[in-house]
């Protein structure tokens, strides 16, 4: 019942017109990523997704993860696959050539992980999380902490892990409790618990490298006084090999909405005597990293909502083919594939137009992100970093509360067979709900857009990007035919929209915060729609450009149809948007508490 | 964790202000409904359904049905609250009481019923499918069947099933082939596969009433050759004993994504020499029956999203109190509950404004509906029916996509907890996922209204019922204060965006279904939009009068406040809905399916 198949024309259309994947080849630090290399990467991981992971999706939801005393077991064929998964080298993608990585873009990889994500969820977790881990000790591990771990996470050998929450400090990491005590020796003891610890026990691999957020004995309170530490399931000897079992034992795994084959572990540290770790960076400044690596965490979280998104189409338009029910509306002989009845294409297009523009602004970034880390000029490299910035909550809020929406449809499209867990369709959506919460829910993104993005800057980033969508706006006009017209009509008064709203947001957040807060995430969703309108209409052009050089494949001109889609039923909601959001303060916090 | 309070004031607000409940008690054959008994009877309801279901809520769920060869058993616990249930009369309210029924109008049955569906939905399907049987016997069943069967199903010792689906025949019962074989002495022998046969089987009772559409030997093709068939569990000797048990057998039960209580069966009729039963009413009008008993069941289904609903803000209000997490966005001195987070106040006030909407529309439907069987002058039953047949498919669809949307939101307020099954938010989702689907799936409601209920008459009905809402309009128009004015001109823009729709709808269904088709959801959630708008408008100008009257408590300024808040919040979407339908319908249509 769990078939993938990587929609590599798609993926590869978006890498090339619309993702700069040649001139990010073409980068210092990026240039493995020849067109030759980059179509054998994607047909290999296109295999593997489709071959070794989705074979795994149903039956690791229904078995799920195994907790014991001794530790925790993934669900049958994980541990093969994992290991499949490390030997063919996956690990390594994206990682720095100095510890055996690759050195591949971000953009290139970002293509391959929505694979995995698509194919199985719950596993994708496992070294989503360890390049997370990775990307920290890389950042700011010392010369001894780097060779001691990278060599074997980058590899596949070992997985990390990223402990921040307590029960009592979710979204607000100032609450944090665990303790790290300097033992003299250069090590610290650390005593606390976590929770919500993504692959926090497995035994795929003989070590797990947990990241653990913790404060010093003399830290100051809040924010400013978490540190980072590395402590290891098991110690490492100097020579490399294992030595004792470290005191970071995982006490019980969550029952959950989805994601079952992922277990999120309650980690215990330091129960037994204290569980050994050692700084990472500086005292102190571990919330600092956080931030930094969390760009990386809420872009992937993003893809989640893509890739999920993605396995929902693909498994709502085969049953849309296959179901014969109902005469056509329009009078038929005899009973028709349900793919004919308007309401069940109106949803299916539904799904088709935002998945591809999910993917198509989502890629955009990732390829926007290799220019901020690798363009030779600093100005280009801060002009890209800002725009990314400005992305990531757009990109991780939208595409995940686009993600529920799209998994939902691929439900109704199922009809009655949909509900049945047999089938498939639910567990995209039970899996892809987690991804409007962790890494910071849709309100905290929406917070991080309209304050830290937008108003700390006066708003010049966003407006910055308004123009570029303007240039595709005057653009899509110049070309002939009802899609264009329509699509740059919609998108424009997208842009309006979103300029108001954005006057809006600029001009009041220091005097009223309270009332522009209220329509943080009705702004975000409005960004996230008039950015997807975006992404299409680039598309769309692209795509005319193939068909004026000749090119007769019939995806270029579906390409146009599916853009003007999301223009003519998508885009409409941003107008909508920007009255609430200017509008609709007032009556969000009007009622006492106790009214409510 | 399963607490249920019924809302009893809101409850009893727009029983009394909006649906005109001391006018139904005035009607002949209502007059049973006198305020006292209404009130004792709500306060009871309240009493079991917080007392007695709502803690079976989350043992069900995690319990499920069993199966075995020889039957059904229900999770602990339910079949002594059944036995309560029946006991304290709840199976009798609404029934006719010629047979044991208690007669109350059906409005007083819809608020008694939000309450076991906010309790336990899961519970609350087993006397909503015996209510439909009930309807059914008493509509066209023979005075032999209503004997045998009626007051046992009525003092709730027996239950009863609707056996519609089969595999190849899910939305489309024309492909019903289950057969009924006459045997010359007034029955029938059936032979064929029901599936998903909600409350199929279950040892709650002694004996269970199923009712069955089939076809005899020589029946035309089609919708035009089905029957309705008793079939009960155990036949019933002369004497009102139970005889031989019948060839009718649940052989397997479904693993859904929630009401995971509820056993959903997949029903063998006559795989053992024949299921024994009766035909009910005419031959071959099986279907005419059906469509008769579809407008209560399609209003029980919508009741569900109001229900889930309902729990679901309950629960998400509760625990954004409690959870303390970060300062406030505008400066603290520590950390706050997330109810005072702007987002998260947007998400509670979006969910009980919507929920607020969906009970003062619903109960009205209801309130239409009792006048419109008992109204003493046969005008005003027809054109009350014209009213009930036009809202059925906008309860039905829109409560139950909003029913979906709310508990989702539900989700959202909890964070990291909301994905943790022991919270019991997620249930909720699990749970009121079903109620797009089953008894119609939204399409269908949607291309009811837009065909059957508005395009089949030229538009009258729902332009009648534009008129009532320009009348609401006027009235808070004229009212002072920001509130009604917000109301009237959010309101007012509503109306217009469905005047216009239903013009786009009623000019081109004739000449062009297939586009028009393409819009019949957006339509349906406009049309749901709309109707909400105006009810929560009249909801605030009765609010307005007892505060005229000299009332003093919160509840009115707060309902008027509600009432801004989906004005200002939800009805800005009307018009982009009919941008959608009528500009929208091209671009669905226009992919080849292959480009899909």
């Amino acid at each position: 019942m769990n078939t993938y198949t990587a929609p590599l024309k798609d993926i590869r259309f978006v890498l090339k017109e619309l993702a700069g994947l040649e001139a990010i080849s073409r980068l210092p630090g990026c240039e493995e990523a020849t067109p030759e290399v980059v179509d054998a990467i994607l047909d290999e991981a296109a295999r593997f997704a489709g071959g070794v992971l989705a074979p795994l999706k149903r039956s690791g939801d229904l078995e799920g993860a195994h907790w014991q005393d001794k530790g925790v077991t993934p669900p049958q064929g994980f541990k093969e696959a994992y290991r499949q998964f490390a030997d063919n080298g996956w690990s390594a993608l994206p990682c720095q050539p100095d510890h055996g990585g690759q050195g591949l873009p971000k953009l290139v990889a970002a293509a391959v992980s929505e694979m995995w994500k698509s194919a199985n969820h719950a596993f994708s977790l496992c070294p989503m999380l360890t390049m997370g881990a990775i990307e920290a000790l890389e950042l700011v591990g010392s010369p001894e902490q780097k060779a001691t771990y990278l060599p074997k996470m980058i590899s596949g050998e070992w997985t990390g892990t990223m402990n921040l929450t307590e029960s009592q400090a979710g979204s607000d990491l100032a609450a944090i409790r665990t303790r790290a005590v300097p033992q003299g020796d250069g090590t610290y003891r650390l005593f606390g618990q976590k929770i919500f610890i993504t692959w926090g026990d497995h035994d795929m691999t003989d070590n797990i490298v947990h990241l653990v957020l913790a404060r010093t004995p003399d830290a100051p309170e809040g924010v400013k006084g978490i540190s980072l530490f590395v402590v290891p399931k098991f110690l490492v000897n100097a020579d490399g090999t294992l030595g004792e079992r470290n005191d970071a034992w995982c006490v019980s795994i969550e029952e959950k909405l989805g994601i079952h084959a992922s277990p999120t572990c309650v980690m215990a540290f330091g129960d037994n005597g204290g569980a050994v770790g050692t700084l990472v960076g500086k005292e102190n400044e571990g919330l600092k990293y956080m931030f930094i690596m969390m760009n990386a965490a809420r872009f992937a979280v993003g893809m989640e909502g893509l890739a999920n998104a993605e396995g929902a189409y693909q498994k709502a338009l085969g049953y849309a083919r296959e179901r014969i029910q109902s005469r056509a509306i329009e009078g038929s002989a005899g009973s028709v594939a349900i793919v004919h009845h308007p309401d069940v294409r109106r949803m299916l297009m539904t799904m088709k137009s935002q998945v591809e523009a999910m993917r198509a602004l989502a890629y955009s970034v990732a390829g926007i992100h290799d220019l901020a880390q690798h363009h030779p000029e600093a100005a280009e490299r801060a002009r890209n970093q800002a725009l990314v910035d400005l992305m990531i909550p757009v990109v991780k809020g939208w595409l995940t509360e686009t993600g529920i929406e799209v998994a939902s449809l691929g439900v109704q499209i199922h009809g009655g067979m949909g509900y049945i867990e047999e089938t498939g369709a639910a567990q995209f959506l039970r899996d892809v709900r987690i991804t409007t919460i962790y890494e910071g829910t849709t309100g905290i993104q929406a917070n991080d857009l309209i304050g830290r993005k937008i108003a700390r800057e006066g708003g010049s980033t966003v407006r910055a990007l308004l123009e570029m969508m303007q240039a595709t706006r005057i653009e899509a006009a110049r070309q002939e035919g009802d899609g264009f017209a329509a699509i740059a009509h919609q998108l424009g008064r997208g842009i309006a929209a979103a300029e108001q709203a954005v006057d809006y947001i600029v001009g009041h957040y220091n005097s009223d915060v309270r009332v522009v807060a209220a329509g943080a995430v009705p702004f975000l969703k409005l960004m996230g729609i008039v950015c997807g309108g975006w992404s299409m209409a680039r598309a769309a052009l692209a795509a005319q450009a193939r068909i004026q050089a000749g090119e007769t494949d019939a995806f270029h001109p579906a390409k146009i149809t599916t853009a003007r889609f999301f223009a003519e039923h998508l885009l409409p909601q941003a107008p909508a948007l920007t009255e609430v959001i200017i509008g609709g303060g007032a009556s969000v916090l009007a009622l006492e508490d106790e009214a409510l």
